[in-house]
Protein backbone atom coordinates (compact mmCIF):
# COMPACT_ATOMS: atom_id res chain seq x y z
CA UNK A 1 0.00 0.00 0.00
CA UNK A 2 1.04 3.58 -0.63
CA UNK A 3 2.63 4.63 2.56
CA UNK A 4 4.74 7.95 2.90
CA UNK A 5 6.28 7.57 5.80
CA UNK A 6 8.23 4.68 4.94
CA UNK A 7 11.91 5.33 3.98
CA UNK A 8 12.99 4.41 0.37
CA UNK A 9 15.03 1.29 0.33
CA UNK A 10 16.17 -1.04 -2.53
CA UNK A 11 17.76 -4.65 -1.75
CA UNK A 12 18.92 -6.15 -5.18
CA UNK A 13 18.26 -10.35 -3.85
CA UNK A 14 19.82 -13.01 -5.61
CA UNK A 15 17.10 -15.83 -6.14
CA UNK A 16 19.76 -18.21 -6.76
CA UNK A 17 19.72 -20.64 -10.13
CA UNK A 18 15.74 -21.89 -9.73
CA UNK A 19 15.00 -24.31 -6.98
CA UNK A 20 13.19 -21.88 -4.33
CA UNK A 21 14.83 -24.04 -1.44
CA UNK A 22 18.21 -22.35 -3.49
CA UNK A 23 17.01 -19.53 -1.54
CA UNK A 24 19.06 -17.38 1.43
CA UNK A 25 17.53 -16.96 4.96
CA UNK A 26 18.38 -13.71 4.27
CA UNK A 27 16.68 -13.77 1.03
CA UNK A 28 13.46 -14.98 2.77
CA UNK A 29 14.17 -11.90 5.25
CA UNK A 30 14.07 -9.23 2.49
CA UNK A 31 11.06 -10.54 0.91
CA UNK A 32 9.04 -10.70 4.04
CA UNK A 33 10.05 -7.19 4.65
CA UNK A 34 9.22 -6.14 1.45
CA UNK A 35 6.86 -3.67 0.32
CA UNK A 36 7.26 -4.42 -3.72
CA UNK A 37 8.81 -6.79 -5.38
CA UNK A 38 10.22 -6.38 -8.92
CA UNK A 39 11.11 -10.03 -10.57
CA UNK A 40 12.68 -11.60 -13.58
CA UNK A 41 11.68 -14.07 -15.67
CA UNK A 42 14.28 -16.36 -14.73
CA UNK A 43 13.08 -16.49 -10.63
CA UNK A 44 10.92 -19.24 -9.70
CA UNK A 45 7.44 -17.48 -8.84
CA UNK A 46 6.89 -19.96 -6.00
CA UNK A 47 9.68 -17.81 -4.05
CA UNK A 48 7.01 -14.69 -3.69
CA UNK A 49 5.59 -16.54 -1.10
CA UNK A 50 7.71 -15.29 1.04
CA UNK A 51 6.10 -11.79 0.28
CA UNK A 52 3.63 -10.43 2.59
CA UNK A 53 0.04 -10.71 0.54
CA UNK A 54 -0.68 -6.74 0.31
CA UNK A 55 2.85 -6.86 -1.24
CA UNK A 56 3.04 -5.48 -4.56
CA UNK A 57 4.56 -7.85 -6.96
CA UNK A 58 5.94 -7.14 -10.15
CA UNK A 59 7.07 -9.26 -13.46
CA UNK A 60 9.54 -7.08 -15.24
CA UNK A 61 11.23 -9.90 -17.43
CA UNK A 62 13.10 -10.37 -20.05
CA UNK A 63 12.72 -13.65 -21.63
CA UNK A 64 14.86 -14.58 -24.62
CA UNK A 65 13.26 -12.80 -27.69
CA UNK A 66 10.98 -10.82 -25.75
CA UNK A 67 11.62 -6.78 -26.26
CA UNK A 68 9.38 -5.67 -23.28
CA UNK A 69 11.00 -3.89 -20.40
CA UNK A 70 14.12 -2.40 -21.31
CA UNK A 71 17.17 -1.75 -18.26
CA UNK A 72 15.93 1.48 -18.39
CA UNK A 73 12.11 0.89 -17.55
CA UNK A 74 13.30 -1.32 -15.04
CA UNK A 75 15.33 0.99 -13.33
CA UNK A 76 12.58 3.59 -13.53
CA UNK A 77 9.86 1.28 -12.11
CA UNK A 78 11.96 0.30 -9.17
CA UNK A 79 12.72 4.18 -8.18
CA UNK A 80 9.16 4.94 -8.43
CA UNK A 81 8.35 2.21 -6.64
CA UNK A 82 10.91 2.79 -3.53
CA UNK A 83 9.94 6.72 -3.89
CA UNK A 84 6.21 5.52 -3.20
CA UNK A 85 6.38 2.44 -1.00
CA UNK A 86 8.64 2.50 0.94
CA UNK A 87 11.44 -0.74 0.49
CA UNK A 88 11.62 -2.67 -3.38
CA UNK A 89 13.35 -5.88 -3.78
CA UNK A 90 14.74 -6.46 -6.72
CA UNK A 91 14.44 -10.21 -7.56
CA UNK A 92 16.90 -11.43 -9.91
CA UNK A 93 17.49 -14.96 -11.18
CA UNK A 94 21.30 -16.52 -9.91
CA UNK A 95 23.36 -13.72 -8.33
CA UNK A 96 22.81 -10.11 -8.72
CA UNK A 97 26.25 -9.34 -10.25
CA UNK A 98 26.82 -12.43 -12.00
CA UNK A 99 25.89 -10.62 -16.03
CA UNK A 100 22.44 -9.37 -13.99
CA UNK A 101 23.29 -5.87 -15.02
CA UNK A 102 22.74 -5.31 -10.99
CA UNK A 103 25.14 -2.73 -10.91
CA UNK A 104 23.55 -0.59 -13.16
CA UNK A 105 20.21 -0.96 -11.11
CA UNK A 106 22.24 0.15 -7.78
CA UNK A 107 24.17 2.60 -9.83
CA UNK A 108 20.74 4.58 -10.85
CA UNK A 109 18.98 3.94 -7.05
CA UNK A 110 22.76 5.74 -5.50
CA UNK A 111 22.09 8.75 -8.21
CA UNK A 112 18.52 9.10 -6.70
CA UNK A 113 20.51 9.05 -3.48
CA UNK A 114 18.08 5.63 -2.67
CA UNK A 115 19.88 3.27 -0.41
CA UNK A 116 20.69 -0.16 -1.99
CA UNK A 117 21.14 -3.38 0.51
CA UNK A 118 22.97 -6.52 -2.12
CA UNK A 119 22.13 -9.92 -0.86
CA UNK A 120 23.98 -12.42 -2.85
CA UNK A 121 22.57 -15.52 -4.70
CA UNK A 122 24.19 -19.15 -5.83
CA UNK A 123 25.28 -18.30 -9.14
CA UNK A 124 23.96 -20.64 -11.17
CA UNK A 125 27.59 -21.11 -12.48
CA UNK A 126 29.05 -23.05 -9.60
CA UNK A 127 25.47 -24.68 -8.35
CA UNK A 128 24.46 -25.78 -11.10
CA UNK A 129 27.55 -27.98 -12.27
CA UNK A 130 27.73 -28.66 -8.43
CA UNK A 131 24.29 -29.93 -8.28
CA UNK A 132 25.45 -32.75 -11.06
CA UNK A 133 27.66 -34.06 -8.81
CA UNK A 134 30.29 -32.11 -11.55
CA UNK A 135 32.71 -29.82 -8.97
CA UNK A 136 34.31 -27.07 -10.83
CA UNK A 137 37.51 -27.44 -9.25
CA UNK A 138 39.09 -30.82 -7.97
CA UNK A 139 42.80 -30.96 -7.35
CA UNK A 140 44.89 -32.19 -10.62
CA UNK A 141 42.49 -31.67 -12.60
CA UNK A 142 41.32 -27.88 -12.19
CA UNK A 143 42.74 -25.28 -10.19
CA UNK A 144 40.97 -22.25 -11.35
CA UNK A 145 37.15 -21.73 -13.32
CA UNK A 146 36.41 -18.98 -15.57
CA UNK A 147 32.94 -17.83 -15.87
CA UNK A 148 32.20 -16.26 -19.19
CA UNK A 149 28.96 -14.80 -20.92
CA UNK A 150 27.85 -16.16 -24.50
CA UNK A 151 26.02 -12.98 -25.15
CA UNK A 152 28.15 -9.72 -24.96
CA UNK A 153 26.45 -6.07 -25.80
CA UNK A 154 27.66 -6.64 -29.28
CA UNK A 155 25.59 -9.46 -30.24
CA UNK A 156 29.02 -11.26 -30.49
CA UNK A 157 30.49 -13.87 -28.20
CA UNK A 158 33.06 -12.29 -26.02
CA UNK A 159 36.93 -12.21 -26.83
CA UNK A 160 37.36 -13.79 -23.55
CA UNK A 161 36.44 -17.01 -24.93
CA UNK A 162 39.38 -17.31 -27.26
CA UNK A 163 41.54 -16.94 -24.16
CA UNK A 164 39.67 -19.27 -21.94
CA UNK A 165 39.71 -22.10 -24.40
CA UNK A 166 43.43 -22.00 -24.15
CA UNK A 167 43.39 -22.14 -20.70
CA UNK A 168 43.59 -25.09 -17.95
CA UNK A 169 40.43 -23.58 -15.83
CA UNK A 170 37.11 -25.27 -16.18
CA UNK A 171 35.17 -22.78 -18.69
CA UNK A 172 31.65 -21.97 -17.66
CA UNK A 173 29.57 -20.34 -20.06
CA UNK A 174 26.06 -18.80 -18.82
CA UNK A 175 23.63 -17.64 -22.03
CA UNK A 176 25.98 -19.51 -24.38
CA UNK A 177 23.49 -21.65 -26.26
CA UNK A 178 23.09 -20.03 -29.14
CA UNK A 179 26.60 -19.28 -29.74
CA UNK A 180 27.84 -23.18 -29.21
CA UNK A 181 28.43 -23.49 -32.92
CA UNK A 182 30.89 -20.68 -32.89
CA UNK A 183 32.12 -21.32 -28.81
CA UNK A 184 33.11 -25.40 -29.92
CA UNK A 185 34.70 -23.92 -32.93
CA UNK A 186 36.77 -21.80 -30.70
CA UNK A 187 37.87 -24.51 -28.61
CA UNK A 188 38.80 -26.98 -31.43
CA UNK A 189 41.09 -23.88 -32.65
CA UNK A 190 42.65 -24.30 -29.98
CA UNK A 191 42.91 -27.94 -29.96
CA UNK A 192 40.93 -29.13 -27.39
CA UNK A 193 38.55 -31.13 -29.49
CA UNK A 194 38.71 -34.04 -26.64
CA UNK A 195 38.10 -31.77 -23.90
CA UNK A 196 34.91 -33.18 -21.70
CA UNK A 197 32.15 -30.92 -22.09
CA UNK A 198 28.06 -31.02 -20.53
CA UNK A 199 25.81 -28.61 -21.14
CA UNK A 200 23.07 -28.25 -18.42
CA UNK A 201 19.35 -27.30 -19.55
CA UNK A 202 17.22 -25.45 -16.77
CA UNK A 203 19.67 -26.26 -13.55
CA UNK A 204 17.98 -27.11 -10.21
CA UNK A 205 14.49 -27.40 -11.93
CA UNK A 206 12.26 -29.90 -12.26
CA UNK A 207 12.97 -29.00 -16.44
CA UNK A 208 16.72 -30.11 -15.63
CA UNK A 209 18.43 -32.12 -18.59
CA UNK A 210 22.14 -32.62 -18.81
CA UNK A 211 24.10 -34.13 -22.14
CA UNK A 212 27.72 -34.88 -21.87
CA UNK A 213 30.46 -35.44 -24.33
CA UNK A 214 33.27 -33.74 -25.83
CA UNK A 215 34.08 -30.21 -27.27
CA UNK A 216 33.81 -32.32 -30.61
CA UNK A 217 30.08 -33.99 -29.97
CA UNK A 218 28.54 -32.25 -27.76
CA UNK A 219 26.84 -29.37 -30.56
CA UNK A 220 25.22 -32.40 -32.22
CA UNK A 221 24.47 -33.97 -28.35
CA UNK A 222 22.58 -30.49 -27.60
CA UNK A 223 20.45 -30.78 -31.17
CA UNK A 224 19.96 -34.98 -30.85
CA UNK A 225 18.24 -34.08 -27.05
CA UNK A 226 16.55 -31.03 -27.86
CA UNK A 227 17.83 -28.47 -25.05
CA UNK A 228 16.64 -25.27 -25.02
CA UNK A 229 17.64 -21.98 -23.03
CA UNK A 230 18.07 -21.11 -19.95
CA UNK A 231 21.67 -23.27 -20.65
CA UNK A 232 24.89 -23.97 -18.69
CA UNK A 233 27.88 -24.99 -20.80
CA UNK A 234 30.65 -26.33 -19.01
CA UNK A 235 33.88 -26.97 -20.80
CA UNK A 236 37.01 -28.45 -18.82
CA UNK A 237 38.13 -31.94 -17.21
CA UNK A 238 36.48 -32.12 -14.38
CA UNK A 239 33.60 -33.22 -16.44
CA UNK A 240 34.99 -36.41 -17.39
CA UNK A 241 34.52 -37.27 -13.23
CA UNK A 242 30.62 -37.72 -14.06
CA UNK A 243 29.30 -40.93 -14.13
CA UNK A 244 27.79 -40.78 -17.65
CA UNK A 245 31.32 -39.37 -18.85
CA UNK A 246 32.53 -42.54 -17.82
CA UNK A 247 30.12 -44.25 -19.38
CA UNK A 248 30.73 -42.71 -22.72
CA UNK A 249 34.53 -43.78 -22.36
CA UNK A 250 33.63 -47.35 -21.86
CA UNK A 251 31.09 -47.71 -24.78
CA UNK A 252 33.98 -46.20 -27.09
CA UNK A 253 36.37 -48.57 -25.82
CA UNK A 254 34.42 -51.41 -26.99
CA UNK A 255 33.74 -50.10 -29.92
CA UNK A 256 37.78 -49.50 -30.81
CA UNK B 1 22.00 -41.52 18.87
CA UNK B 2 22.84 -44.92 17.38
CA UNK B 3 20.28 -45.99 14.92
CA UNK B 4 21.13 -49.01 13.05
CA UNK B 5 17.73 -48.96 11.38
CA UNK B 6 18.61 -45.87 9.59
CA UNK B 7 19.44 -45.41 5.78
CA UNK B 8 23.11 -44.70 5.51
CA UNK B 9 23.67 -40.77 3.64
CA UNK B 10 26.03 -38.17 3.06
CA UNK B 11 25.39 -34.57 2.47
CA UNK B 12 27.71 -31.81 1.34
CA UNK B 13 26.35 -28.73 2.02
CA UNK B 14 28.04 -25.52 1.25
CA UNK B 15 27.73 -23.18 4.44
CA UNK B 16 28.14 -19.78 2.22
CA UNK B 17 31.07 -17.23 3.21
CA UNK B 18 30.04 -16.53 6.65
CA UNK B 19 27.05 -14.45 7.91
CA UNK B 20 24.79 -17.75 8.64
CA UNK B 21 21.91 -16.06 6.89
CA UNK B 22 23.60 -16.53 3.81
CA UNK B 23 22.56 -20.00 4.33
CA UNK B 24 20.14 -21.60 1.56
CA UNK B 25 16.64 -22.74 2.83
CA UNK B 26 17.80 -26.55 1.45
CA UNK B 27 20.53 -25.96 3.90
CA UNK B 28 18.60 -25.27 6.96
CA UNK B 29 16.37 -28.50 6.16
CA UNK B 30 19.54 -30.66 5.76
CA UNK B 31 20.99 -29.78 9.42
CA UNK B 32 17.68 -30.13 10.36
CA UNK B 33 17.73 -33.51 9.35
CA UNK B 34 20.92 -34.11 10.16
CA UNK B 35 22.20 -37.19 12.87
CA UNK B 36 25.70 -35.73 12.73
CA UNK B 37 27.41 -32.70 11.59
CA UNK B 38 30.97 -32.33 10.53
CA UNK B 39 31.99 -29.25 10.10
CA UNK B 40 34.66 -26.85 9.12
CA UNK B 41 36.97 -23.83 10.31
CA UNK B 42 35.53 -21.85 8.42
CA UNK B 43 31.90 -22.26 8.82
CA UNK B 44 29.86 -20.46 11.77
CA UNK B 45 29.09 -21.91 14.65
CA UNK B 46 25.74 -20.29 15.03
CA UNK B 47 24.39 -22.75 11.91
CA UNK B 48 24.59 -25.24 14.19
CA UNK B 49 21.49 -24.08 16.24
CA UNK B 50 19.80 -25.20 13.04
CA UNK B 51 20.27 -29.14 13.76
CA UNK B 52 19.19 -31.22 16.24
CA UNK B 53 19.76 -31.15 19.72
CA UNK B 54 20.60 -34.34 19.89
CA UNK B 55 22.57 -34.36 16.56
CA UNK B 56 26.08 -35.04 17.00
CA UNK B 57 28.05 -32.09 15.84
CA UNK B 58 32.13 -32.65 14.82
CA UNK B 59 34.68 -30.15 14.46
CA UNK B 60 36.61 -31.06 11.81
CA UNK B 61 38.81 -27.69 10.86
CA UNK B 62 41.64 -27.37 8.76
CA UNK B 63 42.38 -24.09 10.05
CA UNK B 64 45.59 -22.16 8.35
CA UNK B 65 48.91 -23.80 10.02
CA UNK B 66 47.18 -26.72 11.97
CA UNK B 67 47.83 -30.42 10.72
CA UNK B 68 45.04 -32.07 13.04
CA UNK B 69 42.46 -33.58 10.68
CA UNK B 70 44.02 -34.58 7.14
CA UNK B 71 41.95 -35.04 4.52
CA UNK B 72 41.89 -39.04 4.88
CA UNK B 73 40.73 -38.79 8.90
CA UNK B 74 37.39 -36.18 7.69
CA UNK B 75 36.61 -39.11 5.35
CA UNK B 76 36.87 -41.76 7.46
CA UNK B 77 34.87 -40.20 10.36
CA UNK B 78 32.25 -39.24 7.89
CA UNK B 79 31.78 -43.07 6.21
CA UNK B 80 32.29 -44.37 10.48
CA UNK B 81 29.66 -41.91 10.60
CA UNK B 82 27.17 -42.13 7.98
CA UNK B 83 26.93 -46.36 8.61
CA UNK B 84 26.53 -45.96 12.59
CA UNK B 85 24.31 -42.80 12.76
CA UNK B 86 22.38 -42.27 9.79
CA UNK B 87 22.57 -38.91 7.59
CA UNK B 88 25.94 -36.83 7.98
CA UNK B 89 26.08 -33.28 6.99
CA UNK B 90 28.91 -32.05 5.59
CA UNK B 91 29.16 -28.65 6.45
CA UNK B 92 31.69 -26.95 4.57
CA UNK B 93 32.44 -23.00 3.80
CA UNK B 94 31.37 -21.56 1.05
CA UNK B 95 30.58 -23.87 -1.67
CA UNK B 96 31.38 -27.69 -1.18
CA UNK B 97 33.58 -27.70 -4.61
CA UNK B 98 35.02 -24.41 -5.12
CA UNK B 99 38.52 -25.27 -3.66
CA UNK B 100 36.42 -27.37 -0.53
CA UNK B 101 37.44 -30.50 -1.97
CA UNK B 102 34.48 -31.61 -1.72
CA UNK B 103 34.83 -33.80 -4.76
CA UNK B 104 37.64 -36.37 -2.93
CA UNK B 105 34.61 -36.97 0.31
CA UNK B 106 31.85 -37.36 -2.57
CA UNK B 107 34.32 -40.31 -4.38
CA UNK B 108 35.38 -41.68 -1.05
CA UNK B 109 31.66 -41.88 0.35
CA UNK B 110 30.60 -42.96 -3.25
CA UNK B 111 33.17 -46.33 -2.74
CA UNK B 112 31.24 -47.63 -0.18
CA UNK B 113 28.23 -47.18 -1.75
CA UNK B 114 26.87 -44.37 0.42
CA UNK B 115 24.27 -42.06 -1.78
CA UNK B 116 25.72 -38.50 -1.47
CA UNK B 117 23.49 -35.43 -2.11
CA UNK B 118 25.09 -31.98 -2.80
CA UNK B 119 23.33 -28.82 -1.59
CA UNK B 120 25.52 -25.46 -2.83
CA UNK B 121 26.51 -22.36 -1.01
CA UNK B 122 27.28 -19.42 -1.64
CA UNK B 123 31.07 -18.65 -2.65
CA UNK B 124 32.70 -16.25 -0.96
CA UNK B 125 34.26 -15.44 -4.50
CA UNK B 126 31.43 -13.67 -5.91
CA UNK B 127 29.51 -12.84 -2.63
CA UNK B 128 32.06 -11.13 -1.20
CA UNK B 129 32.51 -8.85 -3.32
CA UNK B 130 29.10 -8.38 -4.10
CA UNK B 131 28.50 -7.74 -0.22
CA UNK B 132 31.29 -4.84 -1.06
CA UNK B 133 29.12 -3.74 -4.01
CA UNK B 134 31.42 -4.73 -6.03
CA UNK B 135 30.30 -6.52 -8.96
CA UNK B 136 32.34 -9.72 -10.70
CA UNK B 137 30.93 -8.55 -14.08
CA UNK B 138 29.66 -5.18 -15.36
CA UNK B 139 28.96 -3.73 -18.86
CA UNK B 140 32.53 -2.41 -20.50
CA UNK B 141 34.44 -3.48 -17.67
CA UNK B 142 34.49 -7.08 -17.04
CA UNK B 143 32.81 -9.84 -19.52
CA UNK B 144 34.23 -12.87 -17.27
CA UNK B 145 35.47 -13.50 -13.79
CA UNK B 146 38.44 -16.15 -12.98
CA UNK B 147 38.18 -17.53 -9.58
CA UNK B 148 41.70 -19.11 -8.42
CA UNK B 149 43.47 -20.60 -5.44
CA UNK B 150 46.68 -18.91 -4.20
CA UNK B 151 47.37 -22.01 -2.38
CA UNK B 152 48.14 -25.29 -4.72
CA UNK B 153 49.22 -28.50 -3.47
CA UNK B 154 52.73 -27.74 -4.35
CA UNK B 155 52.42 -24.81 -2.42
CA UNK B 156 53.66 -22.68 -5.55
CA UNK B 157 51.17 -20.72 -6.94
CA UNK B 158 49.12 -21.88 -9.28
CA UNK B 159 50.23 -21.36 -13.55
CA UNK B 160 46.32 -20.54 -13.88
CA UNK B 161 47.65 -16.79 -12.27
CA UNK B 162 50.16 -16.25 -14.90
CA UNK B 163 47.63 -16.51 -16.92
CA UNK B 164 44.92 -14.96 -15.31
CA UNK B 165 46.72 -11.43 -14.85
CA UNK B 166 47.03 -11.26 -19.04
CA UNK B 167 43.28 -11.70 -19.14
CA UNK B 168 40.78 -9.03 -19.37
CA UNK B 169 38.75 -11.08 -16.43
CA UNK B 170 37.97 -9.87 -13.39
CA UNK B 171 40.77 -12.31 -11.31
CA UNK B 172 39.27 -13.52 -7.79
CA UNK B 173 42.29 -15.46 -5.58
CA UNK B 174 40.77 -17.18 -2.68
CA UNK B 175 43.35 -18.22 -0.43
CA UNK B 176 45.93 -16.17 -1.69
CA UNK B 177 47.11 -13.69 1.24
CA UNK B 178 50.10 -15.44 2.11
CA UNK B 179 51.49 -15.23 -1.48
CA UNK B 180 50.29 -11.55 -2.53
CA UNK B 181 53.63 -10.49 -3.26
CA UNK B 182 53.95 -13.42 -5.78
CA UNK B 183 50.96 -12.44 -7.49
CA UNK B 184 51.12 -8.77 -7.01
CA UNK B 185 54.31 -9.52 -8.91
CA UNK B 186 52.93 -11.17 -11.44
CA UNK B 187 50.47 -8.75 -12.27
CA UNK B 188 53.32 -6.35 -12.31
CA UNK B 189 55.28 -8.58 -14.93
CA UNK B 190 51.86 -8.43 -17.20
CA UNK B 191 52.21 -4.63 -17.32
CA UNK B 192 49.23 -4.34 -15.06
CA UNK B 193 50.74 -2.12 -11.71
CA UNK B 194 47.78 0.35 -12.16
CA UNK B 195 44.73 -2.31 -12.43
CA UNK B 196 42.61 -1.59 -9.10
CA UNK B 197 42.84 -3.97 -6.55
CA UNK B 198 41.03 -4.89 -3.81
CA UNK B 199 41.47 -7.43 -0.50
CA UNK B 200 38.62 -8.20 2.05
CA UNK B 201 39.14 -10.31 5.18
CA UNK B 202 36.16 -12.45 6.68
CA UNK B 203 33.59 -11.28 3.87
CA UNK B 204 30.82 -10.86 5.53
CA UNK B 205 31.42 -11.58 9.09
CA UNK B 206 31.53 -9.05 11.73
CA UNK B 207 34.94 -8.93 11.10
CA UNK B 208 35.40 -7.91 7.72
CA UNK B 209 37.54 -5.68 6.49
CA UNK B 210 38.67 -3.93 3.37
CA UNK B 211 41.27 -2.25 1.32
CA UNK B 212 41.74 -0.60 -2.22
CA UNK B 213 44.03 0.21 -4.32
CA UNK B 214 46.09 -0.93 -7.24
CA UNK B 215 48.24 -3.99 -8.06
CA UNK B 216 51.29 -1.51 -7.33
CA UNK B 217 49.95 -0.38 -4.10
CA UNK B 218 47.75 -3.42 -2.13
CA UNK B 219 50.66 -4.89 -0.55
CA UNK B 220 51.58 -1.97 1.56
CA UNK B 221 47.92 -1.69 2.26
CA UNK B 222 47.48 -5.19 3.63
CA UNK B 223 50.37 -4.94 6.02
CA UNK B 224 49.90 -1.22 6.96
CA UNK B 225 45.91 -2.14 7.99
CA UNK B 226 47.18 -5.30 8.91
CA UNK B 227 44.72 -7.35 7.06
CA UNK B 228 44.66 -11.53 8.54
CA UNK B 229 43.60 -14.68 6.25
CA UNK B 230 40.91 -15.77 5.50
CA UNK B 231 41.16 -13.15 2.79
CA UNK B 232 39.97 -12.46 -1.03
CA UNK B 233 42.37 -11.17 -3.69
CA UNK B 234 40.46 -8.93 -6.17
CA UNK B 235 41.49 -7.26 -9.20
CA UNK B 236 40.02 -5.97 -11.88
CA UNK B 237 38.73 -2.65 -13.57
CA UNK B 238 35.51 -3.38 -11.35
CA UNK B 239 37.26 -2.38 -8.05
CA UNK B 240 37.08 1.14 -9.64
CA UNK B 241 33.44 1.46 -8.76
CA UNK B 242 34.05 1.05 -5.01
CA UNK B 243 33.32 4.46 -3.95
CA UNK B 244 36.44 4.08 -1.72
CA UNK B 245 38.54 3.68 -5.34
CA UNK B 246 37.13 7.40 -6.56
CA UNK B 247 38.24 8.90 -3.26
CA UNK B 248 41.81 7.62 -3.93
CA UNK B 249 41.34 8.80 -7.23
CA UNK B 250 40.55 11.92 -6.42
CA UNK B 251 43.21 12.09 -3.73
CA UNK B 252 45.78 11.61 -6.04
CA UNK B 253 43.91 13.91 -8.74
CA UNK B 254 44.47 16.58 -5.41
CA UNK B 255 47.82 16.14 -5.27
CA UNK B 256 48.84 16.19 -9.04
Amino acid sequence: MLNQNKESKITLLGAGPGDPDLLTLKGVKALQAADVVLYDALTNEALLEHARADAIKIYVGKRSGEHSYPQETINKLMIDYALNYGHVVRLKGGDPFVFGRGYEELDYAASYSIPVDVIPGISSSIGVPGLQQIPVTHRGLSESFWVITGTTTSGEVSNDIYQAAESNATVLVLMGLKKIAKIVEIFKAAGRCHLPTAVVQNGSSAEEKLVVGTVETIESLVKKENIKAPALLIFGEVVSLHPSFKKLVKQYASIA
